[in-house]
Formats: C-alpha cells, sequence, structure tokens
C-alpha cells in the first residue's frame, strides 16, 4: 500500500499541511518540524503522487544526474545522498554514465531536454564550454564539481585549491620534503586547480616544485595510482611523500608502497582525496581531504529545484561546501600493529 | 551534436540498417557485427530518439532499478553495469534506493506503474512475497539477487549456495578447522543461502557446526564486519578462518585481525564475497566469490525487455550466471612484504 501525507504526519507527530509544506519545499516550516518530517520521509520512503503532480505542473518528475562511473565509490556514494535529497522533492533520478569522455559527455547533455527531466546535475570531466546548451534554451543544469569551464550555471563544488593547499601543507607540517603529486591531468579541471594548490603549498614552505615528482593520471583508479607509485619509487630520489588527487589512486599507492617493502608512513606518507569509506577501513587508514558530500548534493537538488520553480532567475550562482582533513594512519605515524 | 544512427554505423563500418536491427534487439545479427556495432554504440553514447520512439510503441522509455544503497560497492558497480546494458536497448535508467528496508521496498515497489517505468529490475533485501503487485497486473519485473520469495517473477542471481560451498572448502583443503561465517541475517535470502552452503561445506568435510562461530550482521557494512569479528576473537577458542557474506564485512574483518596484532592468512584466512575491486587491492588482497556482474546485468535487461516486448509470455525464467573464486593474499599465503 501506497504511503501517504497522513502516515508520514502521524509518524513525524506535525499536521498534514506541515507535511506537505516540506515537500513541497516551502521556505516557512520551523527547523525542528522539517527535520522530524524529514526523518519521517526517509523512513517510511514517501513519495509524492508524481504522476498528477507533475501533470498538473507540467513536469515530468525527474532529475538526471551525469557521473563518469557509479562504480568509482566516490560517485556511488554522491549519487546516492542525490537521490535521497531528490526524493524529499518528489523527483526520481535517472542516472547517466559517460565514462568522463567528452564524447559520451556531450551525447548525454544533448539528450536531455525537458521532455526527458526537469533539470539535471551534471559531473563533467572533459566537456569544453561550447559543448554546453546555451543556458535559457535548455533545461536547469547544476554543475558539479570544480570542472574549469566558464559557462553560465549554476555550480556546486569544495575549494579544490585550497583543499589541495591543505593536504600538502599537513605533509610539510609533518616534515616531508619530497611530496609527489598523482593524478596531473590537463583535460580533468579539478586536477589543474589541484596541482594549483599543491604547487602554492611547496612554494609558500619554501620547497621547489620537482616535475619528475608530478605524476599523471588518466582515469583515477587504484590501478592508475599504484603504476604512478610504481614509477615515483624507480627515481633515482624518491619521494617521501605523496598527495593522491583521490582515494582510489591513494589505496593503489598504498599496495605499490608496499609491494616495495616499504612503509606507510613511516618511509612515505600518503593523502588522499574524497573520504570514501574505504579509506577509513584501509591498512593503514588513508589520511584524505573530505568533502561534505551530503551538503554537495542537498546544495545541488536545491540549487536545480529554484530554477525549475522559477523562484531564482538571478545570475548563476557558486556554492562551495565545506571540507575537512580527516588525519588518518597514512600519515599519522600510528599505524595499528601486525598486518601483513 | 546528437549522434545518429549513421555516426554508429560509419564507426562500426555497417549499414545503418545493421544498427538499426542491433538497437532494436532484433536477433539476427552476425555475432561480429553485433560486437562492433555494440562497441560503436558504447563509443559514442548514441541514443535512440527515445522521445519519438516511444510515443509511437506508448512506452516511457525508463527502466527502473531497485536496490538498498549505491554507497555499497557491489551496488555501485552493478548500477554502473545495468545502465550500460539498458542504454543498448534504449532506456534510461532510474535508480532508487531502498536502504534495504521492508517499508522502503514495498513503498517502491507500489510507486513503479506503467506512468513511470516500462519495467523493473529489482534486488530486494526484506520484501516478503505478498508485497509484489500480482504480476500481470503491473509493469514486468525482474528480481536480482536470490531472496527467497516464492513470487512468480523472472530472476537472476548465482547460485549462493554453491557459491558459499566452494569458499568454505577452500578454507578447509587449506586446513583450517575452527571457519567462522560473518553476514548470518535470518531476514536475508541470500544470508540463509550463504549459511546453508557453509554448513553442508563444513558437513561434507567431517566438520561439525559451532553455534558460536556464526557471526550476525544487520547491515553489510566494513563497520559490521569489524565489529563481528571483534566478537570472534574474544571467543575463548576463536576461529583459524572466516567466510564473509560480502567484501565490505570482509574487509572489516581484515582490519579487526589488524588491530589484535595478529596475521592474515597466518593467523586467521579470510574469504569475501562479491568481488569487489576493493578486494583486489587491499592490503592483503581478499580471496573471494566473483559472480559475473555483467552477465548479471545483461541478463537482466534481456528478460525485461522480452517480457515488454511481449515475446515472451512463458512462465518465469531463472538465469543463474556463472561466479567463480578468486584465490588471493587473505588465503593463499603469499602476503606482500611490508606494508604497516
Amino acid at each position: 500500500m501506497a504511503v501517504t501525507l497522513k502516515d508520514v504526519a502521524t509518524l513525524a507527530g506535525v499536521s498534514v499541511k506541515t507535511v506537505s509544506n516540506v515537500v513541497n519545499g516551502y521556505a516557512f516550516v520551523k527547523p525542528e518540524n522539517r527535520r522530524r518530517v524529514e526523518e519521517a520521509l526517509a523512513a517510511t520512503g514517501y513519495r509524492p503522487n508524481v504522476g498528477a503532480r507533475n501533470l498538473r505542473r507540467g513536469r515530468t518528475g525527474f532529475l538526471a544526474l551525469m557521473v563518469p562511473e557509479l562504480s568509482i565509490p566516490y560517485f556511488g556514494e554522491l549519487a546516492g545522498l542525490v537521490i535521497t535529497a531528490a526524493q524529499r522533492r518528489g523527483w526520481s533520478v535517472l542516472i547517466e554514465q559517460t565514462q568522463g569522455t567528452r564524447t559520451r559527455e556531450r551525447a548525454t547533455v544533448d539528450s536531455l531536454g525537458p521532455h526527458l527531466v526537469d533539470g539535471a546535475l551534471v559531473h563533467p570531466e572533459a566537456l569544453e564550454a561550447g559543448d554546453f546548451p546555451d543556458p535559457g534554451t535548455g533545461i536547469p543544469m547544476v554543475l558539479l564539481g570544480e570542472h574549469a569551464v566558464d559557462v553560465a550555471l549554476d555550480r556546486v563544488a569544495i575549494d579544490n585549491v585550497r583543499a589541495a593547499h591543505v593536504a600538502v601543507s599537513h605533509l610539510v607540517s609533518l616534515g616531508r620534503r619530497r611530496i609527489a603529486a598523482i593524478g596531473v591531468n590537463p583535460r580533468r579541471g579539478t586536477a589543474s586547480l589541484r596541482v594549483a594548490g599543491y604547487t602554492a603549498a611547496l612554494t609558500d614552505a619554501g620547497l621547489s616544485v620537482v616535475d619528475s615528482l608530478l605524476e599523471p593520471a588518466d582515469k583515477y583508479h587504484r590501478a592508475n595510482g599504484a603504476a604512478a607509485m610504481n614509477r615515483l619509487l624507480d627515481l633515482p630520489e624518491p619521494p617521501d611523500a605523496v598527495f593522491c588527487f583521490n582515494d582510489l589512486l591513494a589505496v593503489g599507492a598504498l599496495r605499490s608502497v608496499a609491494e616495495h617493502g616499504l612503509r606507510v608512513p613511516e618511509d612515505i606518507a600518503i593523502v588522499g582525496f574524497d573520504n570514501t569509506e574505504e579509506s577509513a577501513f584501509s591498512l593503514p587508514s588513508i589520511t584524505t581531504i573530505s568533502p561534505d558530500k551530503a551538503a554537495i548534493a542537498d546544495a545541488a537538488v536545491d540549487l536545480v529545484h529554484a530554477r525549475i520553480t522559477g523562484a531564482e532567475r538571478t545570475p548563476p550562482h557558486e556554492v562551495q561546501p565545506p571540507f575537512s582533513l580527516e588525519i588518518r594512519e597514512s600519515t599519522a605515524g600510528t599505524a595499528v600493529p601486525g598486518g601483513l
């Protein structure tokens, strides 16, 4: 039996009107009531009678989310949070995968018309500014991730330059002096920003940037991290620390270091990026930049909702959710005993 | 610019008619041509003019996929493969998350009508037989995973009893005699099947089933695996091996063993389930049951396609994709040097 507004109201201990206000995204709901309603919505899996409501409003009831690959944990986690955030607004989420290639990203962005979805959250890796449909002619679109294209769309991304600076400064503060970077890739907007933060942190510490310590990565998979670390360990002067541009690269680097009979963090300290759950459980656990993924998902859904409902006609917004540095065993020097 | 059938045909080096035959799922296409077209479809991200075609056929162009949580790597990987398989049939995929609770699963199944999607692939964890809409009245639905409910729907699942038997027999063959299981959960259909395979393998080896070695897990997250392993290591006689019902539980168990100063596999051998990429890179890497996930996704999409196009009116099918045992460091005793 379908869950009704009344079921949600009973569970939350509020009126049906309050539930309706939350579901429809009205602003004037007491925070405490909003929290109780949102919990009850999540617990019951309530969804508005989409068919009727959308017909009335001329909407499809669908939101598209474009990501490179769901099998990359960051995108799996983010997609889960987007689905949850969208459900609170009565949207079902359609997921499109592009493998991060410009051809696929362009084909996806082209296919997302108002016949299909009410709006889209897109996480491009290779799109160029001219590839986007003219804003205003298509559906509302929000950019996820700091992809460096100049296009007049709302965006949600943490400050990647500052985050990279924090990560590298942490390694500097531990006394590391030959700090490598894994994940350099001129085609990826975020990679360039992270290189900028890495370079600035080294410069601020009076260290020079050594070209041979800048390791490229085509994909950001575990195998790419291992291959890059293998190359770094073959250098005449290997690094004493490495900043990886995502956690998967860090997991691969960790394996490479272990296979060389070296220790993390004693011989080589490692910092990752994304704070995927895997990084908290790996042996050793991985210090990582932790973007507030729930805040990213919520902000993106709120922005596209505001555009769709027409409440928002101002120039594009840029929202920067917070991030933090999670210090773990891969830099803290307090690795658990035993293991291999 | 949208990709056309002609672009795909040019890239594949076949006629437009051949591409059209593949896209529309007709049977009589030479395997070599089918392969070339499928590669070209993937490379270009071609999608049929969904709007026009669906209007003509009275379809929505959407397929729903219901999973517990996308942040669980197995479901992230599987969802990615389902999206790829569905795209070849011209479908976009809508993803619904249930957290594996019966309330949410029921609400989702109820909401999936023909106004929303053409068909659904559902991976339930708690649904009971009476919770499903009467087949024939709703949209075609295919069950994923061996959830033990008696309902007349097509299903796709590996043979979980046999897979668990293979995993435990591998531990027996290494001389292990106190083999624990982590993941017992009477509410999960697959858990009961894996317990059955575990029990049968022990019995076949002349070993008795020890109740204290059967560890429950509510969720199948890394933290649950660590908590269960902590309890097992507190036993007067701890196990010398453990079969975990998924890779995340195994990753948690691995951490617990390391934190106790014990070694894997010397002191405790570990086998997981799912062959997520994480298990291939963890330190040590984890021996695991590897279901053919691409075959699961393809079979499920093919089954729902056959029901939707009406080509298939026979009684429900049960498809059992193959699986294998990936033997890695957590049982092979050839762990990499170094590490922690």
